[in-house]
Order: C-alpha cells, then sequence, then structure tokens
C-alpha cells in the first residue's frame, strides 16, 4: 500500500466517525430524551477525540510527506491530498491540553448563555465568554505559528478555505456603502406599494409537510437518502448518503416555514451531489461555509422567491391549504416574501437587511480577537453598530449582542460566511441564468431541474477540487466574487430596477 | 493514576463508543433511509473495529495483569476488574482475520437469508450458512484454547457469562420431559372451557400507543431518559440514560402490542436500574441474556398476564378503546392472553409452547457446533424435534428450520436464554411475592411498583457485581436456578392446579 494510499483508508474512517456524530446530532436535536444529555455529551466527545487521536497519530504526518513526493497522483489525488494537509495542519497546530481547554470553556459558556440571553444580562456572560475568547485566541495564535496567518485569519480559514480578512474588508465596505442608502429607497418605495394581505390560517402541519416535501422533491432531494424532520432550531445535518434536514411549522403562517424547508433543501442538495467517488474522502466534501450557504441562498432567495417561482407557487399554496381570495395571488404572495424591515434579529431579518447584520458581527469578532475591542465594551460598540449599519439601536442586549450562540460556542469566524453565501449565489444564479435560458421559465412551472443541473456540475460535483471558494466561483462564472452582482439582484428584486 | 484508574477509563470509553452504536442501530431500525444502508453499515464497522482495537491494545492486557495485583480495590472494583478480564478475554481470543473473516460471512449469510426465508428453500441459504457455521466454530476453537471450555460453552458465555451446556443439558431435559404431557392437558382444559371472544377493532394506533405508555408509566418507565417508537421487529435498545424500546402496531388487534410493550418495558426497567455509580463501567451492565430476559418476562408473562394485572387491565382497556361487552371482561381476556396451540413459529408462541421452541433450537445448534449433526440434514432434524417436542411437523421450511435469524447473523448459542430466562423470571417473582406479600394485591390496582422496587434491589442495583446469573439468582432466591418453580407456575397458570 503506497503512503497515499494509507492516507485515504486513514481519513475514510475519520469520515466514517464524522458521519457517526452527524446522525448523533441529528438525533440529539429532533428526539434524545432531555435526561439523556449527559451520556450523549460523554458519546460525542468520545467519538470527537478518537477521530482527532486518529488524525494526528504521528504516522499521518509521515505518509502525507511521503505522498506528497508522489508523482503519480492525478487531479482529484492531489487536492484530495492538499485537503488533507489542510485538515492535518489544523488538527496538529493547537496542543491537546489546549483543544482540551477550550472546549471545556465552550461548554461551560455556551450553558451560561442560554440563561443571560433569556434574562437579557451581559453581565453574566462576560466572564465565560471572555475565558472562550481567550482560549479561542490562543487556538488562533498556535495556528497563526505553523500557517503564517493572523489569528483571525485562521478561525476564517477553518470555516471557509481561502478566506482572508483583507478581503473581506474590501467585499463588506463596499456593501456597507451600498446598503444603508439601499435600505432607505426600498422601504420608500415599500411604503408606496399596496401593504402585504397575510393569508389566513390555520396551517395544518401535515399540509405544510406534504408541500414542502413536494417542494423538494422538484428540487431534485433524494428521500432515500435523506429525511425532514422537526427541531427547534431547523438545520441540515446526518451523514453521507443520510442527508437530514429539518424545520419548525407555525400552524397560524406556513410561509416561514416553507421557505425553511427550501433553504435547507439547498444545503441537502450540494450534500448529497457531493462527487460520489471521493464521498468519503476529504476532496469529496462541500467546498467551505461560503459555498455552503450559497447553495441554500440560490434555492431559497434566487430561486424560490423570485417572481417566476412565486407565480407558480401562489396556486399550488392555496389549493395544499383549500385558501381562496387575494392573499393567494402571486403578486401578494411576492410582497410578503421581499418584505423588507429594520429589525433587531438576524434570523429574522430580510435579505436586504441581513448583511448588515453580518457585517457588523464581523468587524466586531475582528476587533475583539485582534486586541482592538475590550469585551465589556461590547455591549455598546454593537449598539452603535446597529445604529450605524441599520438606523436602529436594540432596546435590551437580548435582542442585541446576546442574540447568537456562535460566540459563546467558540464558532468564530463564521459570520462572514453567511454574507459571502449571498453574494456568491447572486453570481453563480446570474451565470446559470446567461448559462442556460430555461432555468427562469422551468421555475415558473415549479421546476428547479435545470437550475440543480447547473450547479450539479459546476459546483456539487467539484468538492473540493478546487482551492477556494473564490477559484470554484471563477471555474463557475469566469471571475472571483464580485459585489456588484449581488448589489444588481438587490437593486432589481427590491427596487425593479 | 493506577492500572486500574487507567482501566476505568479505557472501558468508559469503549461503553461510550458502543452507546452511540445503540443509537446508530435504534436509528437504522426506525428512522433511516433505505439508501443509507451502505454508509451506515461503514459507520458501524468503524466504531466496532475501534472500539475492539481499544479493547485490544496490549496495554489493556499490562493494566489488567497489574490490577489484578492491587490489594486496595472494593468489592465492585474487583467485579468490575473480573467483567473486563471476561471481556477482554473474548475480546483477543480470537485473530482479528477471523473476526473479518467472520463478520463478512455473516453479512453475506444474513442477506441471503431474507431471500431464501421468503422463497422457503434452505438449499439456497445451506453453502453461505455453512461458511457461517466453519467460521463460528473456528472462533469458538480459538476461544476454547484460551478459556478451557467447549467451543459451544464459549458461545453460551459469551451471551450468559457462566452459563454450560452441561447444565442447561440438565434443566433442559428435564423440562422435556414434562411439557409434552402439560401441553396435552393444558389443551384438554381449554378445550372443555369457553373460547375467548376477540374485542373487536379498529383499534387506533393513538389509542394504542397511549395506553401502552400509561402502562410503561406504571411501571416506572423514565420518559425523561427513554423512548417508545415503532419499528417493524420490536426491541429493547438505545444507549446508556436513553433506553428505546419500539414495538409494532396492529389496528385489529390491540393484545399483542400492548404486551410487547410491557415485555419491552421488562428489558427497559432493567437497563434504567442499571448502578448509577457504575452505569459506564463493565461491572454496571445487565448481568447477561437469560438475567435479561427474565425482566421482560417477569413483566409481561409473570405480572401482567397474571389474573389480578388482568382484572385491572380490562376495564382500563375497554375505556381506552372505548368498547363494550362480553369481550373486555378480565376472564375473557385472561383466557385471551394465556390462550396455548401447538403452532410452527417461536415468536408467535405462547408461554407454555415457547420452551419447546427452544430446546429443540439448543438441542441442534449444539450439536451442529459439536459435529454431530450436519448441516444438510439440519431441515429432517428440526421437523423431527417438533414432532417430538410439539406433535406437529411444518409443511416447510420458512415455517421450519428458516424461521430465525439467529444462525445466518451469527448468534449462536443465543437461543437457550429465553427459556433460562423464562425460569428465571418465575423463580424471582415467586421470591419477590413470597418476600413482600404487597406485590400481587398492587398488580390488581395496575401497579407494578412493589414488584420493581423488590427487582431494583435484588436484580437491576446488582449489575455485574455477581459473577454468573446464577449467583444472582442465589442471592436473590436461596437457590440456583430451579425448573420445579416454573414448572409449578405452568400447572398452576393453566390447570389452575
Amino acid at each position: 500500500m503506497t503512503a497515499y494510499q494509507d492516507l485515504e483508508r486513514r481519513f475514510a474512517r475519520i469520515a466514517a466517525i464524522g458521519d457517526a456524530l452527524g446522525i448523533l446530532s441529528w438525533d440529539t436535536q429532533t428526539t434524545m430524551p432531555d435526561g439523556s444529555n449527559d451520556a450523549r455529551a460523554e458519546q460525542t466527545a468520545t467519538l470527537t477525540v478518537l477521530a482527532h487521536e486518529l488524525e494526528t497519530d504521528p504516522r499521518v504526518a509521515d505518509w502525507l510527506a511521503e505522498a506528497e513526493g508522489d508523482g503519480s497522483l492525478d487531479d482529484w489525488q492531489r487536492a484530495n491530498l492538499r485537503e488533507m494537509r489542510r485538515s492535518h495542519r489544523h488538527a496538529t497546530a493547537v496542543p491537546t491540553d489546549l483543544v482540551e481547554a477550550t472546549s471545556k470553556a465552550i461548554s461551560a459558556c455556551d450553558m451560561i448563555w442560554r440563561t443571560a440571553r433569556a434574562e437579557s444580562d451581559y453581565a453574566m456572560l462576560l466572564p465565560s465568554l471572555t475565558d472562550v475568547l481567550r482560549r479561542v485566541r490562543e487556538c488562533g495564535e498556535a495556528k497563526a505559528a505553523v500557517m503564517g496567518l493572523t489569528p483571525y485569519d485562521t478561525m476564517l480559514d477553518e470555516h471557509d478555505p481561502g478566506a482572508r480578512a483583507a478581503r473581506i474588508d474590501a467585499l463588506f465596505d463596499d456593501l456597507a456603502g451600498f446598503l444603508p442608502g439601499l435600505i432607505e429607497r426600498v422601504l420608500e418605495k415599500q411604503a408606496r406599494d399596496p401593504d402585504p394581505i397575510r393569508p389566513e390560517g390555520p396551517f395544518a402541519v401535515e399540509a405544510q409537510k406534504a408541500l414542502g416535501v413536494r417542494l423538494m422533491g422538484q428540487a431534485g432531494f433524494d428521500f432515500n437518502r435523506g429525511r425532514l424532520d422537526v427541531s427547534l432550531h431547523p438545520f441540515c445535518g446526518g451523514a453521507t448518503d443520510d442527508v437530514r434536514i429539518t424545520t419548525r411549522y407555525d400552524e397560524a403562517d406556513f410561509t416561514k416555514a416553507l421557505m425553511g424547508v427550501m433553504h435547507e433543501t439547498g444545503h441537502a442538495l450540494y450534500e448529497q451531489g457531493r462527487p460520489r467517488a471521493w464521498i468519503h474522502q476529504p476532496v469529496g466534501q462541500a467546498r467551505g461555509m461560503a459555498v455552503h450557504e450559497s447553495q441554500s441562498l440560490i434555492v431559497e432567495m434566487q430561486a424560490c422567491r423570485s417572481a417566476e417561482f412565486l407565480s407558480y407557487l401562489g396556486p399550488v399554496a392555496r389549493d395544499a391549504f383549500g385558501g381562496s381570495g387575494p392573499a393567494w395571488e402571486p403578486d401578494n404572495l411576492r410582497r410578503l416574501y421581499t418584505r423588507v424591515e429594520r429589525g433587531f434579529i438576524r434570523v429574522d431579518a430580510d435579505e436586504v437587511t441581513y448583511p448588515a447584520h453580518v457585517i457588523l458581527r464581523f468587524r466586531l469578532e475582528k476587533a475583539l480577537v485582534g486586541g482592538d475591542l475590550d469585551l465589556k465594551d461590547l455591549p455598546g460598540a454593537w449598539n452603535e453598530g446597529m445604529r450605524t449599519l441599520l438606523g436602529v439601536e436594540p432596546p435590551n442586549d437580548r435582542l442585541g449582542c446576546l442574540q447568537d450562540i456562535h460566540w459563546p460556542s467558540g464558532g468564530w469566524g463564521y459570520f462572514p460566511s453567511y454574507t459571502l453565501g449571498a453574494m456568491t449565489a447572486a453570481q453563480l444564479f446570474d451565470a446559470a441564468t446567461r448559462a442556460d435560458a430555461s432555468i427562469k421559465p422551468a421555475l415558473a412551472r415549479g421546476d428547479l431541474g435545470p437550475l440543480v443541473a447547473w450547479l450539479r456540475a459546476n459546483v456539487h460535483g467539484k468538492g473540493c477540487l478546487f482551492a477556494s471558494g473564490d477559484e470554484l466561483l471563477t471555474a463557475a462564472t469566469g471571475r472571483p466574487l464580485d459585489v456588484s452582482v449581488f448589489k444588481r439582484h438587490l437593486e432589481t428584486r427590491y427596487l425593479g430596477a
């Protein structure tokens, strides 16, 4: 067996453990009884440590060095080897005791955050969040020394290989200069339009689910290798060939769950469309979180909230729920699904204001990790940023800097991927519809087939063949990430410009 | 850290992997989409191999040797060490390549069995079953060399520590001499009694489930650390502090699912009642499969099919399903739930004829492993045994030697535990009701509390403190397993003697 073959075997084993963890995580969020929490944490920790041990085993470093001198590898194998090296570098850069200390700090802080948020008490969170930031920064510094990056860039790179703060700064500054004016103009236009009418419920959960399943099927979701279930916080998870998405139903309002299902379906199609020959290898995984988010947003935002698709959805949804009247007109549905509001909460934000929430978090976490902002000053900086970017100021920290789980749970460097994903989605959709004129007419028939076929060929099936999201985007659209496409999309949809 | 402490840590890790496997197995049987089968097999194999590697790591042998010389250990620690040694002996006795070859033979045979059974084609199964038996025998021979037992005894010992064929022979011969006459007399008596009336359905699944959940609660099942779900083949599985039982509902007949739920609840109470301080250690596990089966049967057969409990269940079930009329009278329900029939299928058998099915399988597998019976002669030997023990002969192999999954799937040495469990249940129930006069009156109120409290103290909470089921039984009832109690139970219940 060659060193490269040893590596493939080892990483397939690590992937199988990751898959088992994916099913356990799904179970924890959908099925597990409350009293099983400690035992489940034990299982998860054990499998995580085992996977880490398999990857940091000294033989892996030897195999990597040897395989990198192997001239017989083809393109996919070389890309696979590059991804192994990348993963190995992240895994080995941080000493085990620091990994454990970080994991403990996160567990403690995550728990406290739940109460602190409910009680809107930032002071309660501050000590444990300080501890998390200290550990996260130490991890970043350890990686920085090995990877030749700043600590914050190592965090970005972990979620989105190749992402760097300097590049994101430029993209986000451009967007931040554009958004406040756009929001102003959109709200003015919206005020002149008739208010949308909310279809009246109740909407039975079974009918909502049936409609969601139907649309998932039309988008190409393979129910033979996946499921739709219910959880408090919707997600796309599960395992290889077993992609599980969730939603949460509200009997008074079907619109959120329905688009939520299509959002997670976008993630799921990416997972189900990964290159089959490499499904258990690093090169067969998704190309980072920004591209992943682009796949949920291209399905939800670009396709399903388009005027074309909503012209199909109106009568279909009306019949599914036995409704009637003007609330079900496609134009009314379009106004409902493109409503813009200045709000405090990121997860409730619309397509236009969402990037402002993300830019705020990116700037703050970069400053916090870089030492330019002290955690005790976070609430003030948060509120000031909200005023500047969105023109509103949260009345308390529950609606402000306490709203997200990311920082307490160690997800530093993750936020930018939401908006990088939105921009990527716009650029991919633009390229796809230029390349295939049948995509938009198909949407008007509720058929996502042509769009998804283009995505399979240009995104899903590529796995990690390219070293970064920007390289993938360049191959698919002819150029790296370009804010102007996203800006044009927002203007067209929200101003009819 | 002492060697003993190293062992505790290592075995806790192995237990956590076992728990993860338990949840994956539950998921496979209740939830997983069909197309995920191969990926799931990959996950399961990976975790199984990892657990095996952790146990057979050479350091474990060193730690065991050192800890066995540690004079400072208390009773529970010494029992824990004994269980570790036992597990380690089973795990290390068989060379890895033989473990793998056996596992492959089983996978292949298991698959063929599904078709062969459906088509009642023993010839189709014979080659792969021959392969399984050869591998299983080789494993037994490898263990026999280390453990100083016969190959078949090592198989018995794997499922039920301390169980030996010679002892089971004596117990089963006694029972086999008694059963045919008993069955004859019971059928004669039954013919004189009025035929039971079947309550008329349909019985809505939701109502069946609600009644099952209610009875589970009355038996002390902790829904904060467990669940009730649906699967094709009912089981009790899951993980530590997350005990999951399943059933299968038939809208035309509620009686099977209801007693099935109580059967699995008996297993679950054992799992939920394991000693908390040792929950992740070998000594904190159940004391073998015969004792485990005794816990399902003491709840189902001894408690819930008793005249006392059925006098409570009659009106409760009638109200739960909105029924009326004589079919719901406790005495009719008792006749329904104690109906005896000479049948071909083990899993459909009643309490009286079930042991005959088990004795047949025990004798056959002992002869097959020992080389006294050739697999090609199995169908003939099966049918002859059925004639002798039960007085009926299956018309085909689907209703005969092809009915059980155990042999194709490698579960040799498992069958005796069903009937050893039934006998153990009778003896435990006899001792419990002698020790606590409130147990039977409580059953007449639907309350299993006093019985379960006695089981917690004498069985569940003991874990593997005792080295064998017989030792546990002696501590709980004053004597080792004694067929006469079971015989008396059958006579009392079925002949009113």
